[in-house]
């Protein structure tokens, strides 16, 4: 353990470690392990739909020629793939576009411009408007807020979730807070899903405002990495029991099931707010490329299909991620300089160095040749407060890129960390 | 002419309609001429592209992999197809997914929550909005705004174009006045090309709001019925021509030219606006369907793919632009009863009738089984006020239900107009 350690003996470490990061340095490496990428192998499991599935035959079961105009909220052989996948029922979802980022954004656009249902007015018509941002998060979730002027309130991570009692005090009191960012299962970064307990106290939320909503990003429900997977509560369930189902908005995407550039995205909510927002996307569009979601039915066949498909996926990325936290494991857990949660699944592994170090730990990668995503991404407005979270993304480098990352990245935070402990030692 | 009529003869005449339509509505026809949809046989032209386009071979020209994540505004050899059909350079595009509608709506919406490149705050921050529509127009254009609270002004059309005298008059004294829809070619639905002059006057606007924009939606660009095509002139020249290129968004898609459900939409503006478009943009995605934009460009190969398939479309539906405008000239004509313009191209024929017989003749049809586009619906607030504009969509049925249904509504035009007439000479 490093803080065991006397000055001199840290001193001499340093001298080791710097050594190292130097020859790792002069190697002149490109490695990226930024964002949650799929790998090419994983693209092409999935390459047949793209030959196949429309040979000739464009109507969908209920006869809608899927290269014609309309069907706004996508076509029944694609609902029931993300039926079964989200457990809920025929009119309680929207198949869309390509991606569901863009149907967050536009979600939170038309409460922005017109109104959720319920509410008094646009959200924009208010003076202020808040969302709870639990963190570490996803940044793009972040990023939309910024851009609206919505203000971002952190509200920091427990083992199994949020802090409940925070939210609970916080919404029951605040009118000017519209909603709340959840990735519930194997969120991202930090690789936790929520607890049955949790995923009840949101059900049970008493919102000050009228048009508060839960964004529930699950985008990794399927993404296990283990035999022993998490299990996430249907919160749609959960708020019928509390006569709530209309507080929570359910998001998903086949984006890292299929392909990232042309998969399908999902949008699940009661009934009532599905016939609302069904009104509202009228102005916009006239409906999403059935074409591809008519691919998406044929390829996958069921939701087994897509259970069997995750399989594949699972062979490939598994020993990613052991080749990160096999080296977490034994280079920086023996030396009590950092945190992580051993992930079930999805696409991140969070790493909370000593206070102080994220930014140089980052720094001191990039100038070695891997890209990590900026320290403090995982925070509202890019600010971590202890300046110690950093986002692993294993998906996209080959295993042996992976493993030499790796070294770098424990290299960096051995020496961030000394130095950050030589700092406080002068204090 | 039925004005030469008397009293009597009309009402004989108005006895032999009324017979006539009673007819047809016991023949019990259920035909639909109410949106511009291509038929089959038009979406059959296309099927290739959905078989080998794709065969094991998803990198682009500057080598993306089109299956993953990135390129915001689309893939090169994507853009180049609609550089040449815009005229456009390769910095001042950005192709997307499958609905310009989709493009136009998002544009608006980035302008009311997060403003316009020069704006000193976005839209939604002042008290009034306004936009221009020149009517009749596309109803789905004024939807947009009557969504959002945007007030609409009606500009009436002349023969090249709408009114420029009322729009240099309005946009250079109204601060409110943001943007105009104009769908410059083979408009919808009068099927008229805006002029030479129409369209330097429009790149010489002075308008008083710095953020005013032009919504140039140029759907009908290569939409030709004739080998004597009319001619646009590109409007971003003309405004780099007055140093005002950035008062312009120009829009297209292929919904009627490879899917309406499977397309690509495009939008082309200055160099600037294109810029901080994508910077407002990477906010709500990361990316368009890039595997359906290099789809198409492989299909199409370039422009002249693209006008050598537009030939196919023109051989499909010349036929039933012609079985309407025959019946118009045979049965409405010599009547004295009605006017419209014969299209070179586009996907419409608008019917002037007489003053407040348009409503009495949409329902005349549908009680005959003629499903038309409602009346009113090509102006602001679906209000005609003269009640007189009814907009015809000859694409998407068959050459033989297309003459029936085109009887059935001469029928119903001159029974309107007589009960129009009778009324009037009562007064």
């Amino acid at each position: 353990m490093y803080k065991d350690m006397t000055k001199e003996q840290l001193a001499a470490e340093k001298a080791a470690v710097k050594a190292k990061y130097e020859e790792y340095k002069a190697e002149g490496l490109k490695l990226d392990m930024s964002r949650g990428k799929p790998a090419t192998e994983q693209l092409d499991l999935t390459d047949d739909m793209l030959l196949h599935c429309l040979d000739g035959a464009h109507i969908s079961e209920t006869g809608v020629d899927c290269r014609n105009y309309g069907v706004l909220d996508g076509i029944y052989e694609a609902k029931r793939l993300f039926m079964a996948m989200l457990e809920v029922g025929r009119y309680e979802i929207i198949v869309g576009g390509n991606s569901s980022l863009c149907m967050m954004y536009d979600s939170i656009a038309r409460a922005m411009l017109l109104g959720v249902m319920g509410g008094k007015k646009p959200w924009s018509k208010y003076e202020h408007v808040k969302f709870l941002c639990p963190a570490p998060g996803y940044d793009r979730h972040f990023a939309i807020c910024e851009s609206m002027g919505i203000e971002m309130i952190t509200v920091p991570y427990k083992e199994d979730g949020p802090d409940m009692d925070m939210i609970e005090e916080l919404v029951s009191k605040d009118e000017e807070i519209k909603g709340i960012w959840c990735v519930p299962m194997y969120s991202n970064p930090m690789g936790i899903t929520y607890s049955d307990e949790v995923v009840r106290r949101f059900a049970n939320l008493s919102p000050k405002a009228d048009d508060f909503r839960i964004y529930w990003d699950n985008a990794y429900c399927v993404h296990h990495l283990t035999d022993t997977p998490d299990h996430l509560l249907n919160i749609l369930e959960e708020c019928k029991k509390t006569g709530k189902e209309d507080m929570v908005y359910i998001f998903t995407s086949t984006s890292k099931i299929s392909f990232p550039g042309g998969g399908l995205a999902v949008l699940a909510a009661s009934e009532d707010n599905i016939n609302f927002i069904k009104n509202q996307m009228a102005y916009q569009t006239i409906g999403y490329d059935k074409l591809n979601q008519l691919r998406h039915a044929r390829f996958f066949k069921d939701f087994d299909g897509i259970k069997e498909h995750m399989k594949k996926h699972r062979a490939i990325i598994e020993p990613k991620f052991n080749a990160v936290l096999d080296a977490l494991d034994r280079e920086i857990a023996p030396l009590g300089i950092g945190n992580w949660h051993k992930p079930n699944g999805g696409y991140f592994i969070a790493f909370d160095g000593l206070d102080g170090t994220a930014k140089r730990t980052v720094q001191l990668c990039k100038e070695a040749g891997v890209v990590l995503t900026d320290a403090g991404a995982t925070f509202p407005y890019g600010i971590d407060p202890r300046d110690r979270n950093i986002r692993l993304a294993p998906t996209f480098p080959t295993v042996d890129e992976l493993k030499k990352a790796i070294e770098i990245f424990c290299t960096a935070v051995k020496l961030a960390s000394i130095e950050v402990m030589e700092g406080n030692s002068d204090l």
